[in-house]
């Protein structure tokens, strides 16, 4: 890399010194010389002795997986509560919420070949979807019949009784961003087993919501209508879903599928809150969250563990430098945005019930890499003066390598949107989210200290300007 | 994370498509249609059927470490050039350079403790500086002396005589981009031995330039002045560096270093070159270039294995995609970046004396991570014309997350910037560059396909663009 050519490496320094005096300048024609500088003490704070790493440690290591309505996502609550405590927040709360409690079962769920004539009963590895039924107890055994998509499967349902149903469709890798193909894959996922089960099947497998040829299952929701019997259905990893569409081409494969789900029904769980009160605008709220529940595999670093961990450090790193929020700046860590949304339902009709008035709501749960900036979002008649009041700072956001643009917030903030503030995603680099999304590998290793707390100094900046500005 | 959360994620996509739609009504505002489209199949074709991971894995993991002068370094010449071959560019070609050998040593260098309290002779593992010298055959002792810079070991030389110089300062972890944090830290590896030295010291050993800490030590470039003792120079890992400042601060801490480094002398060698003559302007080049050396240990996948490939498969699209470019688009591997610049030396003065003129000439040598934009660097008369017309293109290249700033290009094409035609580097995310920079843990596994593949994508893009429209 260049900057040893000339032996002077503090030349290069110069470069960038001389262009970071010219970047100044031209902000502080548009914000002020203490808002340049206390953004900069932000970064300093948080890259310097910032705490989420360690706590993220502790909620994806310690704690793990943490499904709503399981022991771990009570140790969730608790550690968080704990922890917002610790750190001097004004006040500290749990806001209830009944969950549906979706079990995997105590047995790992399997998928086998049947008499393969070249690989016998091989066995995949898979994860049952979340949502989805428990098989017999000797497994749903059929003939596997392969769809990339559900239409074809509609179209050719009178081949579907009795068979496994297997969804291929892989990520489309030209997207520039990982969650688009995401997003023209998921149906897959979400409806293929529902469409698989009222056309007959006995069971469901789909190809893993991956964007990288890798060994792992993922896991996720995938939505049954009330009338349609649940039957199991599995993701297979996207390395193995790439063997069975070959075996398929060869010949008729045949399989058992075995999963052991329970739903365990309505169970009591909370959101945990805790909130620094404003001291000119108390009812004007500035929400920064994420969401505590996470898939029961693996640790839940990025999904989303990292959400609720910069949230925290955004509240705790405003105590550290004695900033005195003019408005009220409060952390929510949202329960079962996995699978039911409960958290951030419960909460909307919990804040308008009080009257309350979010000015803006910041949520990160698209995983702890490197922020590239915010989405943002709103009741369309409050889109075109929010876009003009965030354009007054893009300048100043831009030297930290942050875009904004108009775009999707996040799930948990979504039912926010009546009250009419200002919804805003982070948006972080997404290359490698999908290898670790809802998967065993989801775990602290995969996080890097330096991108989580960037996103956390990110929204913390954010955050400040809205507090300081309002957005008129 | 959120696309799921009202299992629509249609919904998700239909608000992604329609800033997609604002997106592009803009940018063809300023652009004409048919380059939005070449850039987006440009993106297509580079993310869906790149070959640059492969030819990437058979330099790193085949050939491996190829300091210039090694064998290794032979072969990714031989490699690049039938690669380049086989693609189909017009002419490929070896431009000759003289490069100084550096050899390590058949026996691994070793740094150990002498009869320390608690510790006994414990060693650490530790890596050679690039052009440091070899201890007698017992090895280098001293009591260790540590110094957190160059100025406090002036002022304190007198202490210096029969010790082990020590320098241990950090990288300061408040820097947005490693590349700065780096900057403010290199200048003890690289001038540290030699003032060691001049004062008297029997070694020098520094703490590794690494962002993290983990067990890697970091080799890399030290100058001596031709009258100073080469003598042994070594990094500690991060972590080991840590554990011995706390050693000294308890008490004497003395050490013994053996170093086999050998000075090899001068041997021949070569860059390489591809190109796709011009169909209008032949005459203007257009360079995208990397460095083909790396340091011994490790792979040398991300500097600059990554930097190779990238440009290789530049020209690879464009002859995939049938493309005839109006100006002349060159390839250039440059040989012995890392400890001398023969190559890029050799190419502007060969170049310079053919009276060529380089148009622009793009470097990718900052590892293969997902990039944020461009910096760019002219001759001084030159910078305004060139940031304007790169403005041009500003709101397009955005559009694929791409920043144009001014700021340091690259090292090999420093020495074009007599020809004042536009220097430009590809500035990746940074933030975990310098955990694999210079160590033994700079291998394939290290790089992303994708975030290589958007590095490849982006410059191909730019170049286009200059191809086009040049830079008027």
């Amino acid at each position: 890399m260049f900057p040893e050519f000339s032996g002077k490496p503090n030349q290069i320094c110069g470069v960038f010194f001389f262009s970071f005096l010219i970047l100044t300048a031209r902000i502080q024609a548009q914000t002020q010389d203490k808002d340049v500088l206390f953004i900069r003490s932000i970064y300093d704070q948080v890259l310097r002795s910032g705490t989420s790493y360690s706590w993220l440690e502790h909620i994806s290591e310690k704690i793990g997986g943490r499904i709503a309505g399981s022991p771990q996502s009570e140790q969730a609550i608790s550690f968080t509560h704990t922890m917002l405590d610790s750190i001097g927040c004004d006040t500290v709360w749990n806001l209830p919420c009944q969950v549906k409690y979706w079990y995997r079962g105590s047995k790992r769920e399997t998928f086998s070949l049947v008499s393969h004539p070249d690989l016998g009963n091989q066995s995949f590895k898979v994860l049952a979807l979340g949502g989805s039924g428990a098989s017999a107890p000797k497994g749903a055994t059929g003939e596997i019949i392969e769809f990339k998509s559900l239409d074809e499967a509609k179209t050719r349902n009178k081949e579907i009784p009795g068979k496994i149903v297997y969804f291929s469709r892989a990520f489309d890798q030209k997207h520039l961003r990982t969650f688009h193909a995401y997003g023209g894959a998921v149906d897959q996922r979400v409806f293929g087993p529902n469409l698989a089960s009222k056309y007959g099947a006995t069971a469901c497998v789909i190809r893993s919501m991956g964007s990288r040829i890798d060994p792992w299952p993922h896991t996720g929701v995938t939505i049954f209508e009330d009338s349609v019997k649940r039957i199991p259905a599995v993701a297979l990893s996207t390395q193995d879903a790439e063997i069975l569409s070959k075996l398929i081409q060869k010949g008729p494969v045949k399989a058992k599928v075995k999963t052991y789900c329970e739903d365990r029904g309505l169970k009591p769980s909370f959101s945990v809150i805790g909130e620094i009160r404003g001291s000119e605008f108390p009812e004007e709220i500035i929400l920064v969250g994420g969401h505590l529940d996470s898939w029961d595999v693996g640790g839940g670093a990025h999904d989303d563990g990292a959400g609720c961990v910069q949230a925290m450090e955004v509240l705790h790193t405003m105590i550290k430098m004695n900033y005195k929020p003019k408005r009220t700046i409060r952390c929510v860590l949202f329960m079962n945005e996995e699978n039911g949304l409960a958290g951030g339902l419960s909460y909307a009709k919990w804040s308008n019930e009080n009257k309350e008035f979010h000015l803006a709501a910041i949520e990160s749960d698209a995983g702890g890499f490197t922020p590239l900036g915010f989405n943002f979002d709103a009741d369309s008649s409050m889109v075109k003066s929010y876009a003009q009041a965030l354009g007054k700072w893009s300048e100043l956001l831009e030297s930290y390598d942050l875009k904004i643009s108009k775009g999707g917030s996040g799930a948990d903030i979504g039912p926010l949107k009546s009250q009419k503030g200002l919804l805003v995603g982070l948006s972080p680099d997404s290359q490698r989210y999908f290898e670790y999304h809802h998967t065993e590998a989801d775990r602290i290793q995969a996080v890097h200290p330096r991108e989580l707390s960037l996103g956390t100094a990110a929204m913390a900046s954010l955050i400040y300007l809205i507090d300081q500005y309002g957005l008129q």
